[in-house]
């Protein structure tokens, strides 16, 4: 039913998935005709809409959440026939989100590319936006399944809700801790743990193997989030391709900012926090970010990320053995030990 | 199942319903319910995004749509339970729409209402609009019904390609009034057309009759669309409670002004047209509103209404007789008369 079509996206892909270290093995083929999937929503459109499509789906991503629904399928009805379109509907979720998201941050570059609200500007970025969000919502309704198909649609709600949230949020001191982890609960562990939870579903586990599931891509998400923050203070910035202190940068103070400035609120820079990133005073926005970057807080980080990754590990034990449990486990080891 | 609390709304929705001439009456009990659906919406948030919410949702509209899916619901199994989440989805679809609309025009009010974008900022009425489409999707996955949901996705997937299409063209008066049908085919008669697709589908019509009721939707949008684009032009301004000419001044050229420009290339507005729009030259674009408005294409661009409107009565007659058709038949005399 799906065509293996070999084409130079696979590339691509397998160079991606090497980098995560055989994670990906038992699902390799899998992933191909997600990707093939993927291609066919640029393809089946012509002209104008068919170029951004390609721009923004082609060769991007690491393709974690696809994975993790098709890994998360493997325990029992491996069915590709639903397993395939629900891991594509998750990653064009997923890609429409950060189109929208381009706008709102005014990002110019995403994955090595201009974005398209840069290049053919904030209208045309809001309508691709839309129409990646019905094409998701299209793939999802593809498995005929009503249970995943709300998923998807309450998915999208808990994520727009996040964002609007963090949006009306003035920045203060002690309720800034309950607001990050709120936004990143709804931003990134919503949708791992649809992505995961949607695979439990269409191959048929039971009650408690979907909840464990669940917990498993909520708990992963946490941990990813956590370790992104932690690379845009700690990163390398060679290696990821972008400076560091991008996020405070765009008004955005994460966890280990937030970490350092609760210990630090009578030193300068921490008490100017507002007004510093308020105003991008470049000099002082590089301070912090050093300051930040050469606290014990970035350790403190990982030790958080570590115990939702241990949470995520811990909600697997319900799930039988095998390369599924395997890879869903290495994943977890590398979300926490990644370099970008 | 749906309870029948009273509200506020229903005064605005009953003047709204006098207006359209008792069209509304075999559902007039069901619309209420339906906005019952959509006042929930609001109400199941809190804090900022339900404010937000109310500001959209409540008492704006005509809810003409809503009311096209429980009319066409009307002539088989008229089951309250699915007809009423979907009328309601259609509803928060259109308001979707509306709301990442004012964006790209940059409208500031809509409804005698300050848009979200104006008021908010355009990233919050980005994630607003992102909200109420994966609210719609929500609303028609109630109904547990695999065609209407992906009915919803597609129609949404097809208006997001036609404002993507309408984006990319530049205007030229050989490719416009192709241009203009397939624009209004997108933007209006596909939501229409599933309005009143899915009451057939919901209501166990057959696939005769669900193919009628969708060309009639589609028809009365494309009559119902033209003669917006009329009124746009020749309404009364105080009727409409907004200025004539509008379309032109956010760079629109519709139907009306498309047949004059056609008939009148040698006239010096009209050869301008591109320059007075790009430039928004306010009084080349009055004099140019109102060249059009005094002009016989106004009636032709009527007729044009007429034809489309002829057809969705048409496409009625393989429907049973009964105060539904009855409705669905003054619903499209309403589309034509109507002054605002």
């Amino acid at each position: 039913m799906w065509s293996r079509k070999h084409s130079d996206w696979d590339s691509r892909i397998i160079f991606e998935m090497v980098q995560i270290d055989g994670v990906y093995e038992p699902v390799r083929e899998a992933l191909k005709l997600v990707d093939h999937t993927i291609e066919k929503v640029a393809e089946v459109e012509a002209g104008f809409i068919s170029r951004l499509l390609e721009h923004v789906l082609k060769g991007g991503g690491k393709r974690i959440r696809p994975a993790i629904t098709l890994l998360a399928g493997k325990f029992h009805n491996y069915n590709l026939d639903l397993l395939v379109p629900m891991a594509a509907a998750v990653e064009v979720l997923h890609t429409a989100t950060l189109v929208h998201d381009d706008i709102i941050d005014r990002s110019r570059t995403r994955r090595g590319k201009v974005t398209v609200s840069a290049e053919w500007g904030d209208a045309r970025a809001i309508l691709l936006g839309d129409y990646l969000l019905a094409k998701a919502a299209d793939l999802c309704a593809a498995t005929e399944n009503c249970r995943v198909i709300r998923l998807c649609s309450q998915t999208l709600m808990t994520i727009s809700r996040g964002e609007l949230e963090q949006s009306a949020f003035t920045f203060n001191l002690s309720g800034a801790k309950d607001q990050y982890y709120r936004w990143i609960t709804a931003k990134t562990a919503a949708l791992f743990g649809m992505a995961a939870e949607s695979g439990g579903i269409l191959s048929g586990a039971s009650e408690a193997e979907i909840a464990a599931l669940r917990e498993y891509g909520c708990n992963l998400g946490m941990a990813f989030q956590i370790v992104d923050d932690v690379l845009d203070f700690a990163g390398d910035e060679a290696e990821m391709g972008k400076p560091t202190g991008e996020d405070l940068r765009q008004g955005v103070v994460t966890l280990p900012a937030i970490l350092y400035l609760e210990s630090n609120y009578g030193d300068r820079p921490a008490k100017d926090i507002a007004g510093i990133v308020a105003k991008k005073n470049e000099r002082k926005l590089r301070l912090l970010t050093r300051k930040v970057r050469e606290s014990p807080f970035i350790k403190e980080c990982l030790e958080i990320a570590a115990n939702y990754s241990e949470l995520a590990r811990k909600s697997l034990s319900v799930m039988s053995d095998g390369i599924a449990k395997q890879s869903l486990l290495k994943l977890v080891e590398w979300a926490l030990e990644r370099k970008k």
